[in-house]
């Protein structure tokens, strides 16, 4: 019977009516992904046509007739109207070729004094920056979200946990802060990043330069390089900036993995700290108070992607001997995708997190199980001159008396919390309540609502000033 | 000015002309990849409802207009007729909003006593077991290959190496064979793999398993399916087959990335053992013997990326709690991709050996480098009654000697070497040349070519038992 | 002042007054780590001289006197009274010279016919192999531990959850069968590694075998080898057994990543459905209900540690050209921290879960929360005759007047029910209760208790009958 | 039999002897590690303890009594008389609990205000800032080496190679300076990684802060750190700083393993670029001028363990709710690993390098293999106005010329080559040699001897001026 029949499947795949020649030839090509490279392909082109013709490599005209067709060659790839050919491999030889077809002969000098080796790195070298600055702001606008968010819960508490267990009450806003702080780290690794991709290639031609009287200086500031790759053989054969890349993104995943993790947690109907709004769920028509957390969930699965890639990249790289070798197609796919997967993620996260509806009588509840002030009451010991150990000892016994009682320690009376220490009074209640405990923490860092104020403040000044031009 | 204007190329990319919305609808949805699933839902789909109308729980009319719809979607698909919706999410929503509207009610009743949990987990198994078949089909024709290559050259001595240094002679033959070896592992490795992919997990619906009658080992069968997942959480949740599938696919790219190692450097003008036929080759219009093994290269490049998908479907399991999280969507891109890089490389490989064209005068030169008969001179000297530490002290002498005179060993005269023993005989030579070398290793695994034509015999006895039906 | 002074601190380590000598040397030893391989040394050493002496290569004597001098050298080893020396480079040469010390020339013939590359490809053989059978059988074990705590909750019920949403009621019973069945994979899975370690790959010598007419089949049957690495080449380069492992040892640390990660959950506060034996966990003095899951937690943690080792494993292998390269040593580490790693944590796991109390009574009001029973209600619906679509709706609307009533649907009454169809008869709370709807998921691989039993007992047969010798 | 039972050896291993009580001890205790951490566990505690009596939280005489303490235990640990116990846990109970048995009450008091989950941040924070420093001075050392070797051979004629085929003549120097390059952007990168992990996470206490009034900032400034956490659930969660590291390491083993693997290619006897010293080498004593590149072999190797330890670190965090997790325990071994590992590999290869001898006949030798200057015959003739495509006709033609006559471009006479193109004059020499293709890439980043020097002497200024205080 047709239906389960494998061979049946695979004959739909088409994949063994392929000629090895055809597959050879879709193997080795690499249009199939670079084509993205077009707009960077022809910006590289643009500068290095301009630079020939300065330096008189190639006449006025040429560069005349290089600029129209290349300009008429960007309009034909937006409007989506070039057809890219497998069998000019590239999206390099694809644009070549175009132009020849456009301007003849100076088509051909375009090319004059590089080398398809430096003009990949090059296009690749642009197509990162430019991806570094789109994340560098989204990740702000991100920030901008948490920043907002928790500005409305500086004095929310909520339990802090150590091991998943209720530890110390904390601010709602506290928590959210630690995470614009991973997002800092993460601005400021991705800018030093951009520096070290922000090199010019172009120039080192196949591998040891090139006999043109070339100006490699012009062509890295018309292209707002930092600088030019000093050796040429390292400038067609180096992907550090790739890996650098790939493992800055990696630990952005690696928070927002974090952040999905404890969205999903909250979600859970035991714990029901936050809600997301709909259109970050899936619900199921039958159960109406289902909500699924698709978009949190699948962040945290993308993480697997982004360290794959990474190590994808690292292991392509690993004991290639210098300079350029085919290996190297291989970088586009990880890094394009990495990057993709970002971008999305951002976007969607900043907007997440921006109709998020947070529950503060939930998180109060949570915060008084586990007795999570008894350490304070222990420090409130401490101060009035109780040796540390003898103060553990009066919490621990007052803990065993409250949980006998059912109750928290700071429903406990006056008198009753005397049993345990003649020196405790009144004062006391100051540092057993939620909002007691999360005052008392008050010195930079730390979670009293005063500190993530302040803190907030910091913030929204950081993110004034970092902006890119 | 435009052409350098990063914004520009930015707006290009439309990325930030995409609302919210619809880039939540894209990034949650599946169909973008699933669709590849497409002959394997069919199939399983039309099992359960098999099932369902044997067990009483749909009608004979039901199920005849359920085969009928499906086979007509399944036409629809063959011909590229069937739009994929991204608003219908995933290809199994897609399939049965087409069926209904096909067939109506009965279309809507095929998903009784099922849930797209353990829907999606057939259709991968089953696409994992076509794929499996296929790449052990593959791996056998590459065998084949190597078999027939080794078959000319069981006496063709080349130079052993050990830390890339000429240790000791061998045969092509036989270093071609030990590839044999390393792919009869990969392929037993696939079908222990494929025992555990091949069970159903049909019938654990969302995770619980369903209140319908269903009838588990009738789908199993008909699906020619091992056995049924014997626990509906573990069913929904497990993706095991995933990731050891990509861990055995992993091995197999070592494999590859190894032999392509090889063929590089065997390509390299300094040793020159073998060429390529062109196709597998990129050259230069201006340097006519330049011929880069571009093929192998991206095989090399290519294990990266297989190492990278183990690594993302390892990450995206970690600490998973049970049942089915929305991150298990995370499972196909990578698997996919492991598949399609597999399959390609082993038909390129396969074909691209069987056109390698052999320099057995330069295999020869190099085994004759580096005094590669040394041992078998010491060994011929124990097996004289020197002790071993005398017989190496003779042969060091020996050498320095030879190396003097700027020829080989076997190049000595008797008197000469007699010189450094007096028990040296004329039976000597038969152990200094290179054949005598090869010819004195002889027992089962040796590179004697006695034994690698016994290798040879064995490998095809082994593969043409191996055929799967 | 000193203390907070780096340079001091540097000083301490005393790094930089080893001279590079020293640190070469020490670079380049394995005895700091191969020294564990001292028994399987020895037990391959003397599988090969019984050999050589069998097959006339050496006398009886000489065999005699190995023999007695390797046991000799195994109790000095057993009792710490052998010294290893970094000069002397690895296991091998140690046990070497000190048995050239205690029985002179005999010693040094010991190593006729053998190389170190196939020796030790040899000793990690049987390394794996006795590490393997150790796996195997503590997973067994676990795997007890596991059926015993599930027999004990065949109708214990809690939600089930799908994307940490309260889904269905399933048995916790059924939940833990699901990591039965993870480890029975894994059982399976490192059998059929097993089969492709034990195969010897001593008679490869270097590289290409030997001109010794040693009995290779002899040395694998007397070493209980299932055969022999059938070409020198691969028998020396491969190291395949290794990656194979660690990849099924990954598999199983995601497995116990998962079981700790619900652990973990189960045990936070407002879950509570677990707790584990204090010597499992930290507590905390002044908090005395404060119960962190230390060994879950470390658990989850050295999942990391297990797929780094199986990255660096891949890492190492990519590109090596045939044959032994002294990279090859790096197997060892990864492969010495992945046994000692997986045994250890299987052996507490055990243990661990045989400690395990179990709340019901918090299960149960969890599952209880989010309208679990809803499907079971649309089922009831389906199966009276009401179409499909019309039952949601159905079941929708209860599920927001009880809602609202604050109440599940099983509190409803049967007039209730009825004003959302008049179809709903008394029979309905045999499926909106909790163990109705576990009742009713009664087949193969369901939830139902009676399916759980059978599973449990299908389990210990199993188990009984996977004993190996 | 003895000698091959399994359950013998296992015996030996004793592990099976240690109760189960035993075992959770030591899988939970760090201090099998992070005894490590000692030197700046006390550093951190006496920073702590000046800033607790400078804020008046412990007395004058506490502090005193701490400081005598923690000196006389550097002092014991120094000398190894410290007894590390397991019971203790960890590096940080261990110091406490011997303070206190020297000093008494002050021994406890100082703990105040902090607790380990900021301690142990702090701890690793100042390990690996060392640690960074120690690698950039190294690697500073390394590029040295590089600079010295490359300065004598900036006019050394060597192929340079693209997939490992010959393209065109570059400077041996040139060749090393790439190189040079890519250990700068490491030290680069570890200057930037070091900003970001030198802040101070004391005073976070468990996770959100502490009620006594200290003060952070001046411990950070005591302690040399750039500034503090600034929220103290980051502080105690964050380990970003090991994972960009980590990174850092993999990438500067990726540059290691390439310089590696071309040393190993340089080494083969086809080839014969270069020798190492004879230390860093294993010879064979039968075969005199086998000599295995251990060193290079192994450092190759050993970047899959790097790249696996990062690997470790990403698991580790991946999708870690906050603030402390136990999992986290699990960071040091492979940051230590990694920090070991770069250490000695960076010094090897300082001393390596300094050591190697070049031998440059074999290396102009091989440049003229393949005819390596067909691209400067090219260039010639576009520069004398033949259009290119023309031109690479001419060169075909004349390559296939001197093919047939079994000699280089530039062997053949004037005469010869004008049979090609009547253009070519007597200064085609010029460019045909190795000497004057070289010569002619004379721009920023050629090979150009004359540029080579710049670089040189650039290279020369950047590491002069790169010192840190």
């Amino acid at each position: 019977m047709a239906d389960n029949n494998d061979s049946d499947t695979k004959k739909w795949s088409g994949r063994f009516e392929e000629p090895v020649s055809a597959l050879v030839e879709r193997y080795t090509a690499s249009i199939g992904f670079d084509y993205r490279l077009a707009a960077y392909d022809i910006q590289g082109s643009l500068a290095h046509a301009r630079m020939l013709s300065a330096q008189g490599i190639i006449t006025q005209d040429d560069l005349s007739a290089i600029e129209q067709g290349l300009r008429q060659i960007g309009d034909e790839i937006r409007d989506g109207r070039l057809e890219w050919s497998l069998q000019l491999e590239d999206v390099h030889l694809n644009i070549e070729k175009r132009l020849t077809e456009l301007i003849g002969d100076a088509g051909k000098r375009l090319h004059t004094g590089r080398s398809r080796n430096d003009q990949v790195a090059t296009d690749i070298r642009l197509y990162l920056r430019a991806s570094i600055d789109e994340i560098s702001q989204l990740t702000r606008s991100l920030q901008w979200s948490i920043v907002n968010l928790a500005e409305n819960h500086t004095a929310t508490a909520m339990p802090g946990f150590t091991h998943l267990q209720v530890a110390q009450p904390v601010t709602f806003g506290h928590h959210l802060m630690a995470y614009f702080e991973m997002f800092k780290r993460d601005v400021t690794r991705l800018s030093d990043c951009r520096k070290r991709a922000n090199q010019l290639p172009l120039g080192a031609a196949a591998l040891a330069g090139t006999s043109y009287p070339i100006d490699r200086r012009h062509v890295a500031q018309s292209l707002s390089f930092d600088g030019i790759c000093e050796n040429s053989l390292d400038a067609v054969s180096d992907r550090d900036f790739a890996i650098e890349f790939c493992a800055c993104a990696a630990l952005m995943m690696t928070h927002l993995s974090r952040f999905s993790e404890e969205l999903i947690l909250w979600m859970s109907p035991a714990i029901g700290f936050v809600s997301l709004a709909d259109r970050f769920c899936t619900g199921s028509s039958i159960m109406p108070q289902k909500k699924n957390p698709d978009v949190p969930e699948l962040v945290r699965g993308k993480t697997g992607r982004i360290n794959g890639h990474l190590i994808a990249l690292l292991t392509l790289m690993k004991a290639q001997p210098l300079a350029y070798n085919k290996d190297n197609q291989e970088d586009k796919e990880p890094l394009f995708d990495t990057v993709d997967t970002l971008i999305d993620t951002l976007r969607i996260y900043a907007d997440m997190l921006s109709g998020i509806r947070v529950n503060p009588e939930a998180m109060r509840k949570a915060a008084m199980q586990g007795f999570s002030t008894a350490t304070d009451l222990a420090d409130y010991l401490v101060k009035k001159g109780i040796p540390f150990r003898d103060a553990h000892e009066i919490v621990a016994r007052s803990v065993r008396y409250a949980e006998h009682k059912m109750c928290d320690l700071s429903d406990l009376t006056i008198s009753e919390l005397q049993q345990f220490s003649a020196i405790i009074e009144d004062d006391v209640f100051a540092v057993l309540t939620l909002q007691g405990s999360l005052n008392s923490r008050n010195h930079p860092g730390g979670t009293a609502p005063e500190q993530v104020r302040a803190a907030i403040v910091r913030a929204k000044n950081w993110l004034s000033e970092e902006k890119r031009d």
